[in-house]
C-alpha cells in the first residue's frame, strides 16, 4: 500500500474497528487428513461471525516467508514488514515500555559470568533471578560518561535492555558477546565512520561496568548485541486518521504499537478476559483497538496441540463481549502462524475474518484455515488489512470523480 | 520475491525438492462444458498424490500473457521474466550446449538461398538436410576477422547457432534478414554506438559467408537475426543454497537450467522413463532437481488433444518411481499453457500442484486446471513456487523477532 496515496483519501468519522490478534493463530493437522488447531476448537461465537463475514488468509511478508512477531505486527498495522527491519535491540527496549527516542541506540543486555582472567563461563549467569538483575542493573545506573546517558531496565532473569542516549548515537557497532564461552568479551567496534563516538562511549560504559560488577556472583559482567535504533514510522493518527489503543500484556507487543503511535493501555491482569474489559473500559477513548492473545503462539511454539486448542476455545467464550460493544468493523485474524507440529512460528497464511455491515459476506459459517481458503478475500498480503478495515469504517474518501 | 532479503534467510537443510514441469501442460476443452486434456487424462498417481497436496494455478509473466519456453522457465525457476529477458540468439546456442561467455553475442542463423544478383529465393534453402548444413558450419569455420572470433554450430535442416566473441561484443545490432524473399539480406547496422565494432565485425564475417557459400546449392549464403548476449542471472547454489541439477532431453531447456546455475545431467535415451531413471541414479547427489517433459507441449502445438493426454498419463504412471524416492516436496505443474484447441502456447493459469508433509492439504483428490482452481495456493505469479518449494523444504529461517 503507498501510504502517500492512502493519506489523502482518508477521511474522518465516528466509527471503531477492532483488531483481534490471536499470536501464532494459523496451524497445521498433527496427520495427514486431520484438522488444524483452529478447525479442531470449538468456536461457535467465531463461527456465526464468520457467517457474516469475508474470510481470507493473509501472508505477513510473500509467500515462503515466515516472520518473528515484530515484522509480523509490522505487517498487520500495514507497514511493510521488509522495508522497515526493526533491529532486537529496539525491539527489546520496547518490550520493557521504554520510551525511545530518534536519538537512542538500543541492544539486548545479559549478565554473564567471566573467570579470573576476564574469560566467560556462563553467557547468561545461570539465568539468575530476576531481583537479582533488577540490583545490577541499579548499581549499573551510576556509571556516567561524557557525551551520552545509559538507561537499563531489567527485563528477566539474565537479561537486560540497555539504551544509550546522545546526539552521536548510531546503530552500526558491533556486538561486545562474542556468543561462547572460553573467550573474553568483545570491543564495541564502529561499523561505518559515523559510528565512532557511540562505539567509543560504548566501550566506556563497559569498562566501567566490568569495574562495577567485579565481586558480584555468579553474574559479574555484561554482554552487549543487537545494537539498533527505532526505524521511524508514521503514526496511526497521521497515516490514517485514527486514535489507536493498543490492548497487549507483553512487552513486544505493546512496544511496537507504541512504534505505530498507539495508546498502550494498562490491563488489570493479565488474561484475555482482561483485555476485553480493558476493552469495555476504553470504548468510547479511541477509534481503534489492537488486542492482543499470547497464549496461542505459546502452546503453539510449545508443540501443545490441545493447549493452544483451548486458548482459542477461550477467546471465542469472549467474543459475545466484544460484539456487545457493536464495533463497526472486526478483525480476528493473527501475526503469523504456529503450528504446534512444529513447534515454531511458520510461513502458512494466517486465517483471518473481516465482519462490518458493509462485507460481501461469504456465508461460509465457520472460522478455519481451510475455511478461509474458500473465503472470497483470497490469500492477501497483511498490510492489504488496514486499508480493507479502514474502508469498512467508512474512513476512505473516492479516489477521483 | 526480492532475492537480497530472501538469500539472507536462506539455510542449509538435507532436504530434497523435485519439480517435475509438463511443458504446455495448461489446456482448454474441446467444446465448452468438456474436460480439458489434464482433466481428460486418467492420472490416478497424480489424482492421489494432489489428495496429500496444495493445488493452485501459476502465472509466469501475468494475466493475460503467453510466454515462450525462456520465460515460462525462468519463472518457475524464481527469476522475474520480464526483467530478464533472454533474447532469442542466446536461447539458440545455448540450446545445443555451446557454453556462452559474458563476451559472446549469440544470434539465430538460417542457410538460405539466393539468385545470382544476391536476392533471396528461399529463406530456408529448402530446409537442407542437418548433414549438409553441418558441412556448411565446417566451411565457414575457417573465417577470420581481426578483433572477433566466430563459432557456429548446426541445430536442425537450415538452421544453425552464431556466436561471435570478442572484448567489444555489444548486442545491439539489427537483423540481417529481411524476413522476406525478393530482396537482399540486409547489413547489419549498431543500434547503439558502443555496439559499432561489433556491428562491422559481424558484417565483415557476413561478407566472407557470401564468398565462402557461393556456388554451394541450394543454400549459398547465411542470414543471422536474434543478436543477443546472456542476462546475468544469479545462480541457484547462490541465490538459493540449492546444489540443482537438470534432467531435459531438449537443448533449451537443458540451456536454461545451465543460466540458473544447474548441473545439466546426461540422459540415457529420450524417454520419460529415461529421464525419470537419471533422477533415480543421480538422487543423492542434488538438493534439487528439475525434470521436463517436452510432448505434452508438442502435442499441445500440433493440436493433438488425445495425444497431449496420452503423454500426461504417461508421466502419471511413472510417478510412483518418483515417489518412491521419497522427496521432502514435489512440485508438478508447466512452465505455461498449451491447449491443443489453440495449436499454441497460451495465457492460461498453469495448474500446479505442491506437495510436501507441511503443506496444509487442500484434500482434493483430483489434479486438473479446475481442481487447482479451488484450491488454496490460489492464482500465484510462477516466480512464487521457488519460495515456497524452499520453505516447505525447511530452508528458509524465521525473518525477525
Amino acid at each position: 500500500m503507498d501510504f502517500e496515496f492512502l493519506k489523502k483519501l482518508i477521511v474522518p468519522a465516528q466509527t471503531k474497528i477492532v483488531m483481534l490478534i490471536m499470536d501464532g493463530l494459523g496451524g497445521l493437522p498433527l496427520e495427514p487428513g486431520g484438522k488444524t488447531e483452529l478447525e479442531t476448537a470449538h468456536t461457535p461465537s467465531l463461527d456465526k461471525l464468520a457467517a457474516l463475514s469475508m474470510l481470507g488468509l493473509s501472508q505477513p511478508a510473500g509467500p515462503g516467508i515466515t516472520v518473528g512477531s515484530g515484522p509480523g505486527h509490522l505487517a498487520i498495522f500495514g507497514y511493510d514488514p521488509i522495508e522497515n527491519e526493526i533491529g532486537r535491540g529496539a525491539l527489546e527496549a520496547l518490550g520493557v515500555n521504554f520510551e525511545l527516542y530518534p536519538d537512542d541506540v538500543a541492544a539486548r543486555g545479559n549478565f554473564c559470568s567471566v573467570d579470573e582472567n576476564g574469560l566467560l563461563t556462563d553467557r547468561r549467569a545461570g539465568r539468575l533471578p530476576t531481583e537479582e538483575c533488577a540490583k545490577l542493573v541499579e548499581l549499573l545506573g551510576n556509571i556516567k560518561v561524557d557525551g551520552a546517558e545509559f538507561f537499563l531496565r531489567p527485563i528477566k532473569e539474565h537479561r537486560v535492555a540497555f539504551v544509550m542516549r546522545s546526539p552521536e548515537a548510531c546503530d552500526a557497532l558491533s556486538n561486545t558477546d562474542p556468543l561462547k564461552i572460553g573467550v573474553a568479551d568483545l570491543p564495541v567496534r564502529a561499523l561505518k565512520r559515523e559510528a565512532e563516538p557511540a562505539a567509543e562511549y560504548v566501550n566506556q560504559f563497559v569498562d566501567q561496568a566490568r569495574q562495577v560488577l567485579k565481586g558480584q556472583s555468579p553474574a559479574n559482567m555484561i554482554l552487549l548485541r543487537g545494537f539498533a535504533k527505532l526505524p521511524e514510522l508514521p503514526k496511526f493518527k497521521d497515516l490514517f486518521g485514527l486514535n489507536a489503543a493498543a490492548i497487549a500484556v507483553n512487552g513486544m507487543y505493546r512496544g511496537v504499537s507504541r512504534l505505530a503511535g498507539m495508546t498502550v493501555l494498562d490491563v488489570r491482569g493479565d488474561t484475555p478476559a482482561d483485555e476485553f474489559a480493558t476493552l469495555e473500559k476504553y470504548l468510547s477513548e479511541f477509534d481503534f483497538f489492537y488486542i492482543h492473545i499470547k497464549k496461542t503462539d505459546t502452546y503453539g511454539e510449545k508443540g501443545d496441540f490441545s493447549g493452544k486448542v483451548r486458548a482459542i476455545e477461550e477467546v471465542d467464550t469472549l467474543m459475545p463481549r466484544l460484539l456487545a460493544l457493536n464495533p463497526d468493523v472486526v478483525i480476528v485474524s493473527g501475526d503469523h502462524s504456529s503450528p504446534a507440529v512444529m513447534k515454531s512460528h511458520s510461513w502458512h497464511p494466517v486465517p483471518m475474518l473481516l465482519y462490518s455491515k458493509l462485507v460481501r459476506p461469504d456465508g461460509i459459517a465457520e472460522f478455519g484455515e481451510r475455511a478461509c481458503a474458500r473465503g472470497s478475500l483470497g490469500i492477501i498480503p497483511a498490510t492489504n488489512i488496514m486499508p480493507l478495515a479502514l474502508a469498512n469504517a467508512g474512513r476512505i474518501k473516492k479516489y477521483g470523480a
